[in-house]
């Protein structure tokens, strides 16, 4: 083999995951933060960025508090983004969450990048498909890549190496039992 | 209301929720520890035992590090247990991890108690089903459990709050990219 070839093959057999959590089930968003604390176990560093959402969750308390290599910025206001009429704050600031997550991936700096939400913010038309597709293609090859949210778009299914699509069998609200600190957030 | 219906109905509406995370989809195991990470943030106590595993997981290595709140046992070997012929050795190390789960969901000390891969153990025959399900109606109301692991029994699934199935739309190895600290371990 080229050297060319050794490395492509190399590339191939080591390069990074671009992982797709979907479907209406809990668990989207904190399988992705499980991901996180195991790459963190093994010195790995992380930066997750929310889409659409404001709100202290208890993974942006616990990140801050003794995760040092688990970086997560928000971008989105605590309040629901209206589907077919979403303010422009709302497209503001995904946009500004995509411009920074366009470096965050560019820069080789974190081995995982999670985009929480980013599918919703697609499905909303908040940013455009081309250029989250365009930022798959010329990721770093070392890089994983995550992201998470209902209604994830065909084509971003289409280059995703793994997808997951949690369904719901059962919600907890259906028994009674409401949104809880360290449960929903 | 009489104070004994009161109490009840605050125990409906704030007690913890039972959770299930099954199917064949990647993700199970991870979207439990990020719950245990959320809940974490907001000061909760969290155990997690891992039936039929042994490996140092990324998860084990990051609490052990840094989360004195986050307790895992893992009560398995290294190495794959036989689906119809578990070894004895096995067998005892799911029934030793259960007894402690019992005791740890019993103590009321912990806010969330992960017992991860025990739908498997189920399956596999490791525990025997009636005491598992004794120890969902019995445990504490405000202790929050989850369940993970393929082929979650039909009896655990109808007692769940919470039931979600991680179905399995593609997965990275069948791209040629095998297993890696940080993603699968």
């Amino acid at each position: 083999m080229t050297d060319n070839l050794i490395e492509e093959t190399l590339a191939k057999f080591n390069r990074g995951v671009v992982m797709v959590i979907t479907g209406n089930g809990k668990g989207k968003t904190t399988a992705a933060i499980g991901q996180a604390l195991r790459a963190l176990g093994h010195g790995k560093k992380v930066f997750m960025i929310q889409f659409m959402k404001g709100k202290k969750y208890g993974e942006v308390l616990a990140a801050e508090k003794c995760l040092p290599d688990f970086t997560i910025r928000q971008s989105g206001l605590d309040s629901f983004v209206m589907r077919d009429n979403p303010a422009p704050i709302d497209i503001e600031l995904a946009k500004e969450g995509f411009k920074l997550a366009g470096q965050v991936v560019a820069s080789g700096e974190y081995d995982l990048v999670i985009l929480d939400e980013i599918n919703v913010a697609l499905d909303f038309k908040l940013l455009p498909l081309a250029e989250v597709v365009d930022m798959i293609h010329n990721k770093p090859a070392t890089v994983d890549l995550i992201l998470t949210g209902r209604y994830a778009p065909q084509e971003i299914i289409d280059l995703a190496d793994t997808v997951s699509d949690i369904q719901e069998i059962r919600h907890h609200y259906t028994r009674g039992i409401k949104e809880r600190a360290g449960m929903e957030y």
